[in-house]
């Protein structure tokens, strides 16, 4: 299938060529795990691009980031408040529950998988402070969300905030921060550290990289036993070069930003004719549309793919690859259904 | 430092050019996770290698393989015996326990990292069959061992044969599988499953692979929830086909025979003249020599990188990258000590 | 305080005469854990009581004996489904995810804590059954509910029958399994395993007991390493005899059921004048009401122990050691109200 | 069986009366859980035994106070050095791995299951401090051992002095606490917290009691979620009031020492004609015999009941319910084997 055809996720779409010339330039001897010069430098990286000092870990995949997180945020016997609609809750077949050792996910309401520190509050408010009730020790919550909203720095720092008073370590699932950033336009520290983030899943795989996403700890003593707790998980690689190139390969110059931004317009683009059939605002790079069956199959039928989300909507996902001109029709079917 | 000299570890060593150009062609897009063209062949490829009907899942690095492994072979309430100086046991954090939640590892004895049907046996004759005490129901042995050991066919068969025969799973850590096999002669199908081996994991990283592993489960049904625990480990990543890819190539025209085939033949070359100093018999890619720390630093002296193993020895490691000519002034270096 | 002003609770109410002289009685030397004579009579005992082969296995606390079930029925990667008020859920400080290893609680809706077919269905419906998805292994009922609320057979066969049908293994949380059997009047195999139900935690604590309840499976299969489990857990005594004795001499002259009965009258008793207050139909031995904190405290002034539910509710929950003398200024106070 | 024919084991002897009494005097109505006035008492009580402010909780078996003591100092990843015939490492069904969420015991050899600051320095100097090895965090000893041999305070105090020195913090097994320190003759404090013990299982249930242990720490800091675990792991019962009442009998007027007296000088009294053949040097209540298949048999003809532990070997306890005149009968007859 052609890639400007293909709406159905951006999890697949290919490797940016910059990504894999980095990983080719990396295929020489250097030190095993973490010790090689790629990795060396992502503290330094990380911390520069952040404006401060952090501890930045390459791992190869979302899933692994969130929830090493999460272990590092969290103990066995605690909870971690998040939207009904996460990635952690939905879509990682219970890997928080295997990475923290049994704690307790608490969903949150809001729209578009944007919990509020209202709806937060309501779920602290219900829980009893007694032995026998899961206590809350931690706020996650996904930036660009599940449905493609994005939280603006000030809307992040209300809930930082409200995570601060009420003792909770704060993540953010980043696994499309660089669709979140290339919307909100601030700079990387505004939208964590500065608006309370502890730990951030900043994800490239989706973005244009192969299989490497950083976490990143704010406050490098708070990386604790992460170190230990990737190796137990079998994801501390022999050869982390190849991990580490990826992610430096997407910082430089940007690239990151400029895939992000691309994926974002081109998902502007398909909202742009689609009047009242968007469920969800675009802010970054997914749609979400009502459409009967049969429009479904009329679009598949000029050769679109695309994702049947619940009954009488589907979801159509832009991907950094994609040239405008490649969109432009799927656009215009859209307006014309 | 240049290849050759650097003798420390093949788990650092370069990708080879082959795997290389199997992932660059696997750059375009295709379905996400293992349903793309690449994974979906593993299956049947391996299936062909191995004579029978198999399930062949990738992973990324060889503790998840291991310990994926164990999961499906052994609940938490049980133990897995395996030698003293296994992986599993002392190089990976943990990671058993971890997968399993809480299996036991009930360490047996036997020479170069060898179990043997009598050690085995003692670990079990030892332990009460009673609520009170961890009940064995599997054995891992690792092939090629961590003394750079290999068991012959007729070797595990007789392992295979006491697990059988007490009830147990069996799995075989082949990190260095293709070492072993080069060494022995024999096909995939006599060295595992023929000999009793239900799980292997079979590795390629160490091998000229860059991030993948092949988990093989000779009865399909064995495995059970593993797609659901590698999924729920971080493990299954999105991009799939760049690991079933780099496996491969692996395969195609016997490259991991020949890789190993080189490997294996350096270190012969450097046990040549090696004479008493010899620890262990050199049956793989590793060598293990008797050496006072004035020789350790008389080899370093002139640029060969190593590992100091206990004291008074060192552990030389060949790679698939190291060109003959390249290994013999270690080889008469040793000779001349 | 009077035993007959307390409404806060049931689960610390005194211990039953015949159960304390039953404890005395097995004062002697027997075989450990569960080896002795009163222990080795529960399968029989309850196997007569419930009219088919059971397993009956005493554990020390109606939590463990939860967990203990749910850890039988379902993996570290499955999950659960129960109401979202289920004691498993709000009141047990994640003791199913502890046993469990980490599955997931589905939390259904329904009034009084009762789930309904319908309720289960749409937990269940809204599940991709993919491997991102923590899929379904059990549903878990409790019986009378938290509110207390009792399911009649006919419900239970309902709810066993989508279970069966969706290949889900039952379990009844019956801590107070008597005050909803002395309320159904039906026998106890109608009320369990004649309705599909796989597992039931059979409560005595609550109802005149010290620290023993009863794990029962009505497959006798269905018991697989749950002696382990209850090992591993810390949770078999040694002195098991102790335990069996007072769950024995709870089913003696079916003092169990007189126990409950006598608690639900009181109840009913209770709410007899409360009219509109009623927040939950009294089923069982527990009465929720709407009341003002004046109201409150007005009953508390004149010596009425109870807890506070929610903002305006209070709950009162009567025990076996009550007389009806005793509760009567209680019921006659609320209907002054 | 009469009760001093029996040598079994010291699990399975009555309860004495006055706890018996104690839990009867406690049959009233109370605060549930540990919110009664006996549970209350136990902070204070057990502080002025050990003469420095405690944290001390009931907890109702031994294999439950060791291992959320062991969760409590240890974390998943970490790991445990004891003796490699420690209770926790052979007769708790991996309660330990169980608890900690898959910590390592690393085992340490020693003469009378005694291990030395050398076999623990053995154990930890094997162990690279890197991210691929289980780091060591906690040292557990058991006080009397598992074959009846005592650690003397300054024995005690040298292997605290190495666990202090290398950061690790220390636990002590104590289920026969009592008859050590009727053995040692020493205070309490001398035993454990000046001695370096962070952590105590102090066991009451072989020495009189029924289910009721204390889990004592020495720094109420250590506590840290303790509660959380055990109420997670179902143990915080709903009556606690008659577990802290078995322990409150148990210290009035010494009635643990006295009865560990009195067992202990009955294994005494054992041992005293057995020659060569005692394996261990009797110095609590258990008593180790070289004895050939004949002998024992000759032994149990008249009516002695006992362990066979290994081939030609049998083990004999005492109880706290014996008498002397009782008990000398197989003392004469050992002698006159």
């Amino acid at each position: 299938m052609a890639l400007h055809m293909r709406f159905f996720s951006d999890n697949a779409a290919p490797v940016h060529p910059r990504v894999m010339e980095a990983m080719a330039a990396a295929n020489s001897l250097d030190t095993a795990y973490d010790g090689d010069a790629w990795s060396k430098r992502l503290d330094a990286r990380f911390s520069e691009l952040f404006e401060r000092d952090v501890r930045a870990l390459w791992v190869p995949s979302g899933t692994a980031a969130n929830c090493l997180a999460l272990a590092a945020i969290c103990p066995p016997y605690g909870g971690v408040v998040c939207h009904r609609d996460a990635h952690i809750q939905n879509d990682e077949c219970g890997a928080p529950e295997f990475y923290t050792h049994g704690a307790k996910l608490m969903l949150a309401d809001g729209e578009g998988a944007k919990v509020t520190p209202h709806t937060v509050q309501t779920v602290l408010d219900a829980i009893a402070a007694d032995v026998h009730r899961v206590q809350p020790y931690a706020v996650s919550i996904t930036n660009a969300t599940e449905y493609g909203r994005v939280y603006l720095p000030h809307e992040v720092a209300a809930i930082g905030e409200l995570a601060r008073s009420r003792g909770l370590k704060f993540h953010m699932d980043g696994a499309r921060f660089a669709n979140a950033m290339a919307t909100a336009g601030c700079s990387p520290a505004e939208m964590t550290w500065q608006a309370g983030v502890e730990a951030l899943s900043f994800g490239f795989i989706k973005n244009g990289g192969m299989n490497a996403e950083v976490l990143v700890f704010f406050d490098p003593d708070l990386v604790g036993a992460t170190p230990q707790r990737r190796k137990r998980a079998g994801l501390l690689f022999s050869k982390g070069r190849y991990l580490a190139a990826q992610v430096l390969a997407m910082l430089d110059d940007d690239l990151w930003l400029a895939n992000a931004r691309s994926a974002n317009a081109n998902a502007t683009m398909l909202a742009a004719g689609a009047g009242d059939r968007l469920i969800h605002s675009v802010e970054a790079n997914e749609v979400f549309l009502r459409a009967t069956p049969d429009e479904a199959a009329a679009l598949r039928a000029k050769g679109f793919d695309f994702y049947d989300w619940a009954a009488g909507e589907i979801r159509l996902v832009t991907s950094w690859d994609q040239q405008a001109d490649g969109v432009r029709p799927l656009a215009e079917a859209i307006a014309a259904l």
